[in-house]
C-alpha cells in the first residue's frame, strides 16, 4: 500500500513527519510512504537518518497550508500545497491513502472537492479514537460538522460502526449517542429525533451515553454532532494536560518532603499513566464519508503519531471501509431505515 | 440568614444533608439551617449529633422526589415533596435562600414555577463553579436549557458577569464563549450570533474559548448552551475519574515493585491532587435568573459539599445577586444590546 503523507502538516513538521514515516517502514512491512512537500527541506531531513532501501520517496508541493487558514483561502491560493498535492495524488492513483498533520479544516475541505463523497453519504465526519478504561471508543464526528440534523447523526451511527468492526476487530460494535440524559426523551431537539432513526437502524444501539460515562461505559462508538465533539475531544485534552500539571507541581512539593526515593516512584507511575492518556498511541482520525481514505492527525503529533497515522490509513485501505460503508448505507436505505428523516 | 436545605435530596441523604447542615453552622456564624423532609428520618440523624443550642429546625414534607423523576410529573403529584416544601419556604419569606442535592431538573421546574424568573429573564441557568490550573471558572449553562437561541447566551453572559465579580470578588471578570475556534466567525450557528451579542455589551468579552483551554484560560466565565455545558461538565467529570483509577492500578503496579516508601509518597501526592479536583470543594450551583436563591448540588453530594452549597446560598442571598442581575439586564436593554437579537 502507499501512502502520500503530509510531510510539512503539523507543528513539528518535517522532523515528526519524516521520523514518523521511517519508524513505520520498519514496522508495517507492507507499507511503502510518499513524502509529500519541500523537497529540500525533506531531503535535509531524510539525509540524517539511516533509510537507505526503504521503500520511501519524496513528491514536491511548493506551498504549505497554516494552520490558521480557512478551506475556502487555501484551496483557492494553494492548488500546490503538500496536502492539495497528497490528495491530489491519491485522486490521481498514484497513492492508496493519505495522512496528514495539518490543518484540519483544509484537510477535509480539500478532500470533499478533489475526492467527493461516497455515494448516499450526507456529510463526511471526523472520527477520532479516544482512551478508555477498558479500551478504547471511538467519537464521532469530532469536529467537521457543527450544524447538523438528525439524519447526519444516523449516518455516523452507521459509518462509526463500519469503522469500528475493523478497527476493534469486533463483529457488533456498540453504538452510544451522546446525550445528558440515560432515557429516551432526554436530550436536545437535534438528539431527540436522532435517537429515534438510530434506535430504527441494524446497529446495535445502547441508547443515550451521558458525558461522565464515555470513559467507562460500554460504547465502542460515541455519536454526536461535530461541535458538541470537539468540545468533548478538547475538553479531554485540555483536562488531561490540567491534570499533568497539578501532579507536576505535586510532585515537586513532595518531593521536596520525601527524597528521592519518592519522586522516582511518582515519575515512574506517572509516565505508564501518560502512555495510557497518550493520544499519540492511537493514531488518527479518518475522514468516514470520503470515498478514498484520509486520515488527519493531531497538529502537535509526535512522530509516534504520525506512525500511527499511516497504520490507520493501511487498515483502512486494506480492509475496504469506505466500500463498507457505502454497502451499510445503501442496505439502510433499502430497509428505509432513515425513512422519516427524508419526509 | 435563613437557609432551606432539601434535607432528603441527593445519593446519601438524610446522612449527608444533616452533617452539611451543622458543618456549615459551625462554619458561618451568620446562617441557620431549616432541614426540609421526612421529619422521623431527620431527627434520627441529629439525635447522632452534638447540635444542642444550634440555629437549626426541621420542616417536614410526606414526599420526596426520586432522581429520574420528570419535572412535570413532580410538579403535578409531589405538593409535599422536600423540593416543593423548600421553595414554598422561601416564597413564602420563611427563608431566604433553598439549597437541594436532589433532581436538579424538578429543582428548576419548581423553581421557575413558584418563585418565577426576574423581570427580563428570557431563561434561568445553572452556573457550575469548575477547578482550573490557577483557580475556578463559572461554566453556564451546565445543564438547564438544552435548546438555546444566541438572546440566551447573551444573557447567560450578563448573569454569569453578575456572579462571577461576587463569588470571585473581581470587578472585571474576563467572560469567554465557548466554541471550537479562537476566531471571531468559527463555531456553530448558535455560537456565531451569540458571539456577536456579547461582544457589543458591556461585558469584558475575551472572545471564543476552546474546550482544551478551559482549564488553563483567562476566562472566570465560560458561557454555552445548556447541552453542551453539560457535556463538557460531566466529560471533565468522567476523565478525572477515570485517570484516578487508572493511576490507582499504576500504584498497586508500582508499589509491588518498590515497596512501601513510594506507595506512601504516591497516596499523598494523590490526596492533594484529589482535593484540588474535588468539585464538593467549590459549593452548589445556583440557578441565575430565578427571582429568589436556589442553589443545586450534586447528587452525589458529601457533606463538604452540602457545606459549601449552603455557603453559596448565603453569599447569594447577601450580596443580593438576583437584584444586581436585574439591573445589569435592564442597563444592557436600556443601552440596546440585544436589539438584533428581538429583531
Amino acid at each position: 500500500m502507499r501512502i502520500a503523507l503530509d510531510a510539512m502538516g503539523g507543528d513539528y513538521a518535517p522532523v515528526t513527519t519524516v521520523e514518523g514515516a521511517i519508524e513505520a517502514l520498519k514496522e508495517y512491512k507492507d507499507l511503502s510512504v510518499i513524502l509529500v512537500g519541500n523537497e529540500p527541506e525533506i531531503q535535509a531531513e531524510l539525509d540524517k537518518k539511516a533509510c537507505t532501501g526503504m521503500p520511501i520517496s519524496i513528491h514536491h508541493a511548493s506551498q504549505v497550508v497554516e494552520m490558521d487558514e480557512s478551506p475556502l483561502a487555501a484551496l483557492r491560493r494553494k492548488k500546490d500545497s503538500s496536502i492539495r498535492v497528497a490528495i491530489d495524488l491519491v485522486k490521481a492513483g498514484g497513492a492508496d491513502a493519505m495522512v496528514s498533520a495539518g490543518n484540519s479544516g483544509v484537510v477535509m475541505a480539500t478532500a470533499l472537492y478533489v475526492l467527493g463523497k461516497l455515494p448516499g453519504v450526507e456529510r463526511p465526519a471526523i472520527a477520532a479514537i479516544m482512551p478508555s478504561l477498558k479500551d478504547h471508543f471511538i467519537l464521532l464526528d469530532a469536529g467537521a460538522n457543527v450544524d447538523c440534523k438528525p439524519l447526519h447523526l444516523y449516518q455516523f451511527a452507521i459509518m462509526g460502526e463500519a469503522y469500528a468492526k475493523f478497527i476493534f476487530d469486533i463483529e457488533k460494535p456498540r453504538i452510544g449517542l451522546l446525550g445528558i440524559g440515560e432515557e429516551d426523551a432526554k436530550g436536545n431537539d437535534l438528539t431527540r429525533e436522532a435517537f429515534k432513526l438510530i434506535k430504527r437502524s441494524h446497529v446495535n444501539f445502547i441508547g443515550n451515553i451521558e458525558g461522565q460515562d464515555i470513559f467507562s461505559s460500554e460504547a465502542d462508538v460515541v455519536v454526536c454532532d461535530g461541535f458538541v465533539g470537539n468540545i468533548a475531544l478538547k475538553v479531554s485534552e485540555g483536562l488531561a494536560e490540567t491534570i499533568a500539571k497539578m501532579f507536576k507541581r505535586e510532585l515537586v512539593e513532595k518531593a521536596k518532603e520525601s527524597g528521592k526515593v519518592g519522586s522516582l516512584f511518582f515519575k515512574d507511575a506517572f509516565k505508564s499513566f501518560k502512555k495510557k492518556m497518550d493520544y499519540s498511541e492511537y493514531g488518527g482520525a479518518p475522514l468516514l464519508g470520503i470515498s478514498k481514505p484520509c486520515i488527519i492527525s493531531h497538529g502537535r503529533s509526535s512522530s509516534n503519531a504520525i506512525k500511527n497515522a499511516i497504520r490507520v490509513a493501511g487498515v483502512f485501505h486494506s480492509k475496504r471501509i469506505p466500500d463498507i460503508i457505502s454497502k451499510e448505507l445503501k442496505e439502510g436505505l433499502s430497509r428505509r431505515e432513515s425513512v422519516a428523516a427524508k419526509e
